[in-house]
């Protein structure tokens, strides 16, 4: 199939359609659409792979539980410049999120006014399949994939029993199990309707053994979860050269300030990262051994907005022990950094669909904090090789 | 062969032995000596490869204007602290530098009272290759290479006829061309000698066309140029990622404060790597394009020391044109940093002799800022891409 | 006199009124007299201090060699953003620069488009005398100070013997004498004028012997020179700290990018700062001992534009001999902290002449970086010692 | 009395003598009287007050719940480095702690093994006194002065009745009242004995307003509280130029990185840190206006021991609304910079009870991140204010 052949019309059925890595995204789509020729973020804006859907011919689509348009979303979340938002108005103005799906289950724990409030989780899977069918059909799209990007859900019991099996899945979506959160259901539809799933949240979802099975089986692309963007980013591509160097790294101290909305969220992330410091981390990984002194800090910070700031302090020692600092100062744009990230990873996605590859899509693993793999062993960290990975499988299919 | 084959006694032949780097090196080596085992920094410390010499098995010998014992030059060097320079004093003692060979032509250019002056480059060379002849034989050493840790000599007329070919540089040799330094002297000694060649400093060597001719003629390993330990090393590391998230690179601001023996020497440097980043740089090649805004600083600073830091702002520009800063601050020490280069250097280039590899060895770039290439081709700055180069030249070699 | 008294109409005659600290001031101005009460960066703007003229009836007048209108400049600085150039549009737009008045002695030197030729020195103080007579007239002002905000001069040779004395200057004046610069004759007008004069450039002007002495003479208020914003600003605060804890400073190591128009210029001033460095400076001043490896480097650096960003590292030894480091990264913008000081000065200067201060006013030290002084004895450096001065100075007037 | 008179021999009673700072504090009058001429550090090496006693003839003693010699205790704190523990091992080997006096009202919440267990609170005050007096008689002492470098104890109920008045005090005593901390005890202590009190800890101690109220009473001078060493120390230098350039403060982010025994206590400060943020603070008691993000983080860090790392980053608005960030990187040595000031500390002291002023020396604020006021009234916490306080204090004195 030559690289000229048939466009593609892809929707991007996003849960969190009015964040603002959602609208930056639609954005920018926007801007490309209209002729802009600025690609800078976006990684794969020069590779020529037959099937890989233009960025012009992605259609924004999903959910929000705020049930504004996505310009007035845009212009609440300040990322873009007062001349980008008044070009973009009009397009942007045109798209208002679906109601979210909320199982009866979960109605207290969720605030917004844009909400479908169903009798429970089959009933919401059900709607959300819907809503999948009838998006397909009111933009006539040749492929739709899904893109979680709403807030961090808490972590559900690592033991429940519900998550473990896909009949136990079943099981639970018949009894409304707790266990089982939102963006489970959302994958769990996603799959059902044969769209692939992409996790740039860290919240449990396509990863939850019960779905990963499934996804196999349905042979539905899942990919995630947890965008890497900044900080973990610049991790993941300077650790593997301390290894190379075999300067021992004694301590990694991380810290960041962020102003956005997401920014409570992330707070809850502290505990949740301080945890995993202690645990196999994506440092120790790449390095081979535990870094028993790796902090990683996240405060809300509002003087920054959607501005993000992330300060590390490394101390590695070297040869005869003696020792040495670096230190990466990251004044970065959390959505600027994302939003082109979700772009590829939609694109991928769909490719992948083409290709009839079913189940975690471990080649996508450079645009994920904690990738999924395909055997569950460990997920490459490194930066490069992670490139690599993904520069091979584009190459494989190009070839084909 | 298997890995616990008869072990190899290596010399390395030091021009610029009583520099910090070269007695850091060799204090390094006495530690593992006397059973440490430390070995953070040495990057091949894991690598179970047939052939490779063991570090124990290094024989620190050479030349330097400066006629003092090792344990002098360290003790003034400031590297070592003072449990260290005192368990190392009794062996480093012993070792006394031999008088660097000056052909009469640069004479007046020499400072140092170490010396035996020649009367031209032809007795130079010859005296070079009556040293290492007699290395060979007083050390009882199965094997042998030189590596130049000598101060940084100015860029020779890039036009000299003399540099071109092998025979315009023999026919140099018997005219005393001033265009021939002392480096190229050294260089094409080892090579007639059949010793192999690195070098850790900017000087013009054996990169210089006729020598290149001549090493690839006489099978003989040469590899260099300019060590890449601190600043331009995170250079190669950072700079493939942001081409890998396509993060536009507007400008990248380097600064240096340098306060070692070395500082003034760099100082003239300062106006190479000004011509240098206007230039096809490092940078512009990982890149792809060119930075204009690439400004690289040099200042002698004495506070520091042997320690060194570097400052890098870069400034880059994301998604929809907005723009973000990666500052890096790099709190280093030179000598550390640099030391256990030299050595895998050394058992690298002892390796690719055993192999019967002549001419450039494009596999050791990782440990250079510019590194030399089989067909003079451009060379590969990005440093996961030269890891991965000398993984499979090691690996190749391990499996015959 | 009550604070509520009859208001003051003072005009600022700027020489080099299209410049971007010139017009983000002018700006400013507007915005106050628009009704806006942002008076961050405005250090007095809570002083009630009797006969202190009130922001919003400053009206800007003055020079420059572009003779396009305020907007015009304003909107090529981008300094302001873009609601900000809207809102200011018209008011500036109706302000245009008088021709800079060139003696023909200089006139090869100077390029520019708005030029007022005249035949000599002596000619071009006439014609900016007559300049000012004109503004004051033209505005109906109750007052009128002249602001030197061009580009940086070269600095005359010091030596020169027309600048030592009224006398002397007078003669170079007949004589044309290439050691007075345009600077020089600005001032020299001005205080003929009876008009006060304030210098925020390094440029040698009112600071000349001469000038001195006449200002003294005649009674006119001067001050200078060179602005105190952002990194001899933070210099100032902090060394006396280091001073006030006995932590001896080894070296300070100060780096600069900035991208604006000055940019070029401040190279020159580099070889200025160095030489500065190893005399008397200010960190020297303050400290009371000589800091050897005291650096400053001024790098244009394009891509920030009139953002500037200064980087300091403080190497110091405290108890015992343990050495300490402070690193200092200042993001700023020059213009915005230029253009708050500059109406200050103007407001001041105005002040002092009501007050019948001639001479230089040293109660301003705390907006130069090299303070005029009453008596020509060493200026004060400290920050909050200038700080005081100044507080006392207002107060004292109040209390009259 | 002239300068030159009899020389005063001055005890310090350390509560906490075996930790970090006071040993390192040990140590550094010990090189003072082996003709050590190493002043860096001491801000009062150069004042020439009568008086005021010879560092040289300051005498440590104290009480430590750790019996150990201050030479052993000096080197596992890693402070001094080899050749200064080497230099000092003798004099600090003949000093060891005196049992710490706890009250067994406490005794389940202290460890150590030297400790004096006293049957409650009247005994223990009791205790202290008695080794006061042998202190006074054991050394031949002129002075003696009473400093707290204890581990930084719970800050008791605010509400509780027994701080509130010297009678309740008293009744406080007798019934064992828990709220009753240990360094209340030995602030208890020190007053009737008449001995000058200084807190360099966060601890409640001679703060308590019983205390202040039986300082003034008995007139001994008490001065307090927390030593205010690196980061607070640039933030009362910074914050007030910051105020005098009217740049408004948006946020102001502290982060502390810091490995040494204090460390783990320290992590409880986290949560009383973040509290005084929400108040009234350093911070916005200098601008004169709260500053809402305002973050003060604190970290334990193994890799770095004593050296403590503090990363600030501020945000503040300027001209016309512009915003600007300034980073401040500390590399310091926690105990380096503390202990001199400890010194100077017992030294004012003990000229305050010469001089015959009981109760808060205000005048020694500039030590201190909290310091007591003369009549409760808030704070002088500008570090230029606070120096112009004390200098002022010394001439007086000298000048009577």
């Amino acid at each position: 199939m030559p690289a000229t052949a048939k466009r593609r019309r892809v929707g991007i059925a996003v849960v969190g359609l009015g964040g603002a890595v959602a609208t930056t995204a639609a954005a920018g789509v926007e801007f490309l659409r209209r002729g802009s020729n600025r690609l800078d973020g976006l990684p794969l804006a020069h590779a020529a792979v037959p099937g890989l859907a233009r960025y012009e011919d992605l259609v924004f689509e999903g959910w929000d539980l705020n049930g504004q348009s996505l310009a007035a979303a845009c212009a609440e979340h300040r990322v873009l410049n007062d001349s980008q938002l008044a070009e973009t108005a009009e397009a942007l103005g045109a798209v208002r999120p679906r109601p979210g799906v909320a199982s009866e289950a979960f109605c207290r724990r969720i605030s917004g006014s844009n909400i479908r409030s169903v009798p429970g989780h089959r009933a919401a899977v059900a709607a959300i399949v819907d809503d999948l069918r009838d998006m397909r059909v009111a933009h006539g799209l040749d492929g739709i994939v899904m893109v979680n990007l709403a807030s961090t859900e808490r972590t559900p019991d690592a033991e429940s029993a519900a998550l473990r099996s896909m009949d136990a899945f079943e099981r639970g979506l018949d009894a409304d199990d707790p266990a089982i959160g939102p963006a489970m259901l959302y994958a769990r539809a996603a799959i059902e309707a044969g769209v692939p799933y992409g996790n740039f949240t860290p919240s449990v979802a396509a990863d939850a053994p019960a779905l990963v099975e499934l996804s196999r089986r349905r042979g539905v692309p899942v990919a995630g979860k947890d965008g890497k963007t900044g900080q973990t980013m610049m991790k993941t591509v300077i650790a593997p050269a301390l290894r190379a160097r075999a300067l021992h790294v004694d301590g990694w101290f991380s810290t960041n300030i962020l102003g956005n909305r997401d920014g409570e969220a992330l707070r809850d992330r502290d505990s949740l990262a301080s945890k995993l410091g202690t645990k196999g981390s994506v440092l120790d990984s790449i390095l081979g051994y535990p870094v028993e002194d790796h902090i990683v800090d996240i405060r809300y910070y509002r003087p920054r907005g959607d501005d993000k700031e992330a300060w590390d302090n490394i101390d590695v020692t070297g040869f005869l022990g003696h020792r040495m600092q670096i230190k990466v100062n990251f004044l970065c744009k959390d959505s600027v950094l994302a939003a082109p990230l979700v772009l590829e990873i939609a694109r991928l996605l769909d490719l992948a669909a083409q290709r009839g590859e079913g189940g975690p899509q471990e080649q996508l693993s450079i645009f994920f904090k904690a990738p999924m793999t395909v055997n569950g062993h460990a997920p490459e960290h490194a930066f490069h090789a992670q490139e690599r990975m993904l520069t091979e499988w584009l190459g494989a299919g190009a070839a084909e």
